[in-house]
């Protein structure tokens, strides 16, 4: 079971934390001598990314590689997005290829395939439910892969929908939570979680403290700590009271760490490794005040 | 307004029908030598679905390409993608790029970058719109480019979540709907429609009639016609009164209809040719009939 692996090296780090490889070529030092080669911006973006799990791959057990920021360097970019989770899967790293896909059960099964094998193959995939069960079902009944379901995401008008009434009175994404939870009934590992996990983000606590309650064996993947605003009480509210059932990510605030005042003077992977010290005492310290 | 480049090209062709390019390297009448090597099979892919556009182009006013089976071939999937959208674009036609794209502003701003513009470059991409008014926003402002909405697909279990009843009556697709009205309101073309337009399978025809009353100036993307067991009656549901606001897609009906006895002894692209003038004659048959 894949979320054994994902909750057995949060155990072995200590560090419930997934780093965010959403490398836009702007966070690149060269990027205005770059930008002109589409190629070479693609590289580049690889060897940055290369050096980030370098820095950090004996500190954190996963990262999340955002495949948007990829797809905006067209096929170039697709290489260094492919050329990305292969070597974070090297480096022995845990990888969630954050792609947020979903179609029907048919076209869904492509989606599958692209990131459960082939150039693309990673871990987890992170996916919409809006479709319903035809379009998860692809991605179920193979233990060495996981997805993260998008239940209550992290940003400002998630809400618009999300937080809508149903007349049975729950929310649009306790619904989908109930959905979730029936996808990952069949996969869960000796861990206690389910191969299928959801998407909660750090920006809403008092949801994932009440979805935590609803789906307790469903794994939580936590955006929005740091540059969305979360802070770290708020990114571990969903956690169980053993302090596990999560990981927090965290991408611009470690990748473009070495572009703070705090870090000033560090080379970019160098600064990645400190802001995840950082970042690991701020979510530990979280986890005690509870 | 690329939603008025979208309706002339309708009305000049007489065709409400989008062919929609879901080209699986199965479908390819040499896959068993092609497919231990994946350039020659991607490659592949791009010319059959190039001989398709060369047979269609002066009969339809656009294509959808479906990016899953062209992820699902990795890079050089994503390689012919790129081609297949170019070439279609030369060949004079509107193209959707079908990949349901969804994420948090900041990132749904690099998906707007990947398919409105460099390699992918499309004339319109779906969306999913679960994560509200900021995932949505990076998509609109340029008035040559257009998105289409999820509201209610055409998939089986689409209703688990999308048939919900809210505390305020309407259902989760109806308040779907509502955001989409809203998205679109300030891109309305000269034909009367937006840039912005709504998913809306054929396979839910009463679905389609309540929503073309919801939504009188969203234009229609309608998958689920023919192999997903949506008839021409149905196909047409949401059309208007005057028989427009919508386009039909069918991708197998089209792209393999030289696998099917009618068409027996055809090549893929005059095969193809046949079963766009027998679908046109069917919708036209069904506009007719309201």
């Amino acid at each position: 079971m894949i979320i054994d692996k994902l909750t057995r090296k949060i155990a072995a780090t200590g560090n419930p934390i997934v780093v965010g490889l959403d490398t836009a070529p702007q966070y690149l030092g060269d990027y205005e001598i770059l930008k002109g080669n589409k190629y070479a911006t693609a590289m580049a973006v690889f060897e940055f990314n290369a050096s980030i799990i370098d820095a950090i791959k004996d500190i954190v057990p996963a990262v999340k590689v955002q495949i948007a920021y990829y797809e905006a360097m067209g096929t170039a970019g697709m290489k260094a997005f492919a050329d990305t989770v292969k070597f974070a899967k090297k480096a022995g790293l845990v990888v969630i290829a954050d792609a947020k896909r979903n179609d029907i059960g048919a076209t869904a099964k492509q989606y599958a395939d692209a990131f459960f094998g082939g150039d693309f193959d990673s871990d987890f995939v992170t996916v919409n439910g809006y479709l319903g069960t035809d379009g998860i079902k692809p991605f179920l009944g193979n233990n060495k892969k996981g997805i993260f379901v998008l239940v209550k995401t992290s940003n400002p008008s998630g809400g618009e929908l999300q937080d809508m009434k149903l007349e049975n009175g729950r929310t649009v994404y306790e619904q989908m939570a109930t959905l979730v939870k029936e996808w990952g009934a069949d996969s869960r590992g000796r861990c206690g979680f389910s191969n299928v996990g959801a998407v909660v983000g750090a920006t809403y606590p008092e949801q994932a403290r009440q979805l935590r309650k609803l789906m307790p064996h469903t794994f939580f993947l936590v955006p929005g700590y740091g540059a969305q605003g979360g802070g770290a009480d708020d990114a571990v509210a969903g956690f169980d009271a053993k302090g596990r059932g999560g990981i927090v990510n965290s991408s611009r605030g470690i990748i473009c760490a070495y572009l703070q005042d705090k870090y000033k003077g560090m080379d970019p992977a160098s600064a990645a490794r400190a802001a995840v010290i950082d970042m690991s005492e701020d979510i530990a310290g979280a986890l005690q005040r509870r």
